[in-house]
């Protein structure tokens, strides 16, 4: 049996879920909390991460080795162009997000409000918060300004820099945290990638103790 | 002309140094000082970050999108085995030293006290020295269990995995921060990745203000 362990609002999952629901890859979704340190998980991943994929008589670790071999592998959707350049362009741009954009945004936003109450490991710095919130307007300006001369963050093609992209963004806009507004471009370029079939799961997701706002699931927002 | 953009100590430079080293490319090697947040080299990376390489016309950025375009276009050796499955062992690997063992290990040790003092940016935190003292320890460990079971890190060949390991880990021992007697499967590990060609160009490094020990450069340390 395919089997994700993940966490409903890690980024790396959902990106994970994304690439896995494009390439139509069934999975049984089991929910770790990597906080608890349960012996049994740290057998299967070490570094203590989610997210996990058990798959084809493989345990899979570290988001962007699963997205490689997935790639690899299933070929039933693209999520990397055709040529070494353009190859290149979409992983750099993943990188950004998972990379740059998660230590510069979600750190500060999502893991202060909404980790560390879940973990029960402290409460929220404020100092962070406006980091984090003072940070996201540039990447989201990134964003903007990228989409106003392609179709797609890479290029012509959905890609693996998209679903990075609106991974970080889809945990972030379950605490009200993203400002859509800041550009036409931003806001199309979020549609899009929220109104594929492959978006629906994590949409569903609720979280006990956190209510994501009206426009969080709402397509036309 | 081919042409690197690098810190002599930022591991992510390092690591494709010693890719390009070891596939036989040859590049002019630039510095750039990234906390000078130079506008001309802005605009060649919005994110500020080295290494940025510039090669067939192309400008790459990101480390791991560097290195995949490398693979990729030149097959002068090659850093990832044959099977998607080993693949993923070594992107696996070389992502726990690029990410975990990074912000764990490099940011406390080698950020504190050496780019806090280049860029001008504070004192070093003892409490950050001493969490990444502590820390390193649990990563020694795991490469010296690693291999105790293996040729190389993620496996029977030379990968990915040992450049991004290698890659960090001798920027740490240009300041004398790692401790190689903690086991002999690391230290004989270390001596081979060492004694690579490729290698030699790192150990030949220095950085004003701040001497390596003895056995930095010494393939017998």
């Amino acid at each position: 049996m395919r089997r994700l362990y993940h966490q409903p609002l890690s980024p790396f999952c959902r990106k994970i879920r994304l690439v896995l629901a494009e390439k139509k890859i069934e999975v049984e979704l089991v929910e770790e909390k990597p906080w608890e340190r349960r012996l049994d998980f740290l057998r299967l991943n070490p570094s203590g991460k989610v997210p996990v994929l058990r798959i084809d008589g493989l345990v899979l670790a570290e988001s962007g080795a699963i997205f490689e071999y997935l790639e690899e592998v299933y070929q039933t959707a693209q999520l990397l162009p055709d040529t070494p350049a353009e190859r290149a362009e979409a992983r750099r741009l993943a990188a950004w997000f998972d990379d740059k954009f998660h230590h510069e945004v979600t750190v500060n936003l999502l893991y202060e409000r909404v980790n560390k109450r879940l973990a029960r490991s402290g409460y929220p710095e404020s100092a962070r918060i406006k980091e984090g919130a003072r940070n996201i307007k540039y990447h989201l300006d990134y964003i903007g300004w990228l989409m106003e001369g392609r179709r797609w963050l890479a290029g012509d093609q959905l890609s693996i820099a998209d679903f990075a992209a609106a991974a970080q963004l889809s945990c972030l806009d379950y605490i009200g945290d993203v400002d859509w507004s800041r550009s036409p471009a931003l806001k199309e370029w979020y549609a899009k990638v929220k109104s594929r079939p492959a978006f629906r799961s994590l949409l569903a997701d609720l979280i006990p103790g956190f209510t994501p706002p009206q426009h969080y699931a709402d397509l036309d927002f």
